[in-house]
């Protein structure tokens, strides 16, 4: 590591092991040769257990919104409803229209949660088709009742059930086929722990029904491409053959862990963020019930200079907390406890924050 | 290196090498920070100046189909004219019209160049607004001639000029603004020999402008998003970090090496590949006068069996050439000399295969 290595501890990109990168250094082989068919497959069984879905796994070379605005693409023909909780799900309403398609919104006030009867109010007026929800909304730090949502989503099975989970795949357990998910989308920069550069999604038979009846997919982001070739254990493009090497060391790693224990440690990392931030005087940002397990979003409530904390940790503690996102910088602050952290570099961290907390 | 490294002769992706690897295994930046600013703004007159261009150049986390897609998504108003000699550019012809867009051909059979009077009779009718080109068609090894057909361009100057340089950027000197190139692309894995994962392209003022009249461009790969984070030295999203290490190594590294000596380099390297071609009694498979630099395809017109000479490469001396491609597979074979490799590891590898040519 060199000198001015600033550990992150932002709720994404995250810190990335020189382990990691060390298995993304592999030689190149060529993405249409037996090598790289067989590290795909390999990776297949270890990633639909992981997401509990016995749906096909893609692997798209781009970041999290490429699949986003895929989904809405590939899935929408009458209508679609965003479920808008955040800046990244508000944004997606946006882009759902800037792809042509007839688009609608569930807005509520950042730091509260999608409720499934807002869904359900919507969805029985029989305009949608499709909907977006982010299970985890990386700027406000709530986590939406997914479990709950679903189980109103298993009404409307002609609606195609779109699900964001970038900041809490493999931090939380998300049962894909349980909840009757069509895709179930992430990239890598977040509790994967790996470099940004690759998305992962899990897409449903019904889905790929869908796609095949809706015109303008294009190809880069089509889902039949993808299924095509993964039946051929292959991507539709060339794929970044680093970050699919990285995954399957980080599949590896966590089979070893083992899921249960890696859920136990980012729930006890979420709890002692909490608990510190409480003990200090600190709110969370989130409506109380709703806060998000990967990352803690605090509410500035002791209106302290959090541009000035950012920087007192960054130049003692070389580590990076993030200063609020959007229209709530300065007012809230976030830490992510994500990916390869522990409960001991948390507590570490958090210890360097009350530090520099009394220099404010 | 690990025992089972297999070294790349392929045309893309190519081989690797340890510093590059080392120079994109940097501790992960916020992509919305200065230190990823800088490392994008320290890259732009770098890239400026190997592309002989003053347009910005943005960086695309997607292989270059994604972007191939995207400039016919973004320009094309009218009806767009795909020039088709070979696997990839007869594919771009099915793309642009998967993407909703009015779309026509030129079609020359394959090792066929596209030549300046074609686009000509074609354009003349006045019913395009936009023109794909490949360079460096890498199915076939045909190097299409960029400079006449840019005369030819320059008489309509509505039609959107989109070149395709995947194979020969880095490789082969092309004075985009000279020739008036309102889109060039590549992916990193060919010439620049990076890994995949990652489209640089370069976007004329009047492509922009011409963009924001075109609706459905979407978000991942709008033209206007990446300008608008461009002057911020920033991507639209989140940017697969690891590949921008590696391409300011790369452009620092050329730099070092200077551009005319890599250019005589990489033609040198050509050269001597197809006078081994020849004095062996083979023939190339591209017409002759439109051999690619930075690849060569040979026609197997000894009727050698390919697949035999692959495997023995392999198994021997733990080399990789293709063995042809789709309609061409088997009838010819392709060998990549382009990014780091040097006229000695070319040699080496003709010598190789003189050896195991014996033994078919």
């Amino acid at each position: 590591m060199n000198q001015s290595h600033i550990k992150l501890f932002i709720p994404g990109p995250v810190e990335v092991s020189p382990e990691t990168f060390c298995a993304m250094s592999q030689p190149m082989i060529g993405h249409r040769g037996s090598g790289f068919q067989d590290l795909y497959a390999s990776i297949q069984p270890q990633l639909r257990k992981l997401l509990f879905t016995q749906n096909p796994i893609f692997l798209s070379t781009s970041s999290a919104w490429g699949v986003m605005e895929a989904a809405v693409r590939n899935l929408t023909s009458k209508k679609v409803l965003n479920c808008c909780c955040g800046a990244f799900s508000d944004k997606w309403f946006d882009v759902s229209k800037r792809c042509g398609k007839e688009a609608d919104q569930i807005k509520v006030e950042w730091g509260q949660p999608i409720l499934p009867e807002m869904i359900d109010a919507k969805l029985k007026t029989g305009q949608f088709d499709a909907l977006t929800l982010i299970h985890n909304e990386t700027s406000t730090g709530v986590m939406n009742p997914l479990a709950d949502i679903a189980a109103v989503m298993k009404k409307y099975p002609d609606v195609m059930f779109i699900v964001d989970c970038v900041s809490s795949m493999t931090g939380v357990k998300i049962e894909t086929d349980a909840l009757g998910i069509d895709v179930l989308l992430a990239g890598t920069q977040k509790a994967w722990a790996l470099p940004p550069g690759l998305a992962i999604f899990a897409v449903s038979d019904r889905a790929l029904q869908r796609a095949a009846t809706v015109p303008g997919r294009g190809y880069y982001f089509d889902f039949l491409e993808f299924k095509s070739n993964h039946d051929k254990n292959m991507t539709p493009s060339t794929p970044s053959i680093p970050h699919i090497y990285g995954l399957k060391f980080k599949l590896d790693q966590i089979e070893k862990e083992g899921f249960e224990n890696r859920l136990a440690r980012h729930l006890k990392m979420a709890t002692i963020t909490r608990d510190w931030a409480k003990s200090r005087g600190f709110e969370m940002f989130p409506k109380a019930g709703y806060e998000a397990i990967t990352l803690s979003c605090v509410k500035n409530n002791k209106n302290i200079d959090v541009a000035k904390l950012q920087k007192a940790l960054k130049d003692k503690y070389k580590v990076l907390i993030d200063g609020g996102y959007g229209q709530i910088k300065g007012k809230s602050f976030r830490i992510g406890h994500m990916g390869d952290e522990t409960p001991a570099t948390v507590t570490e961290l958090l210890g360097q924050i009350d530090d520099c907390l009394k220099t404010l």
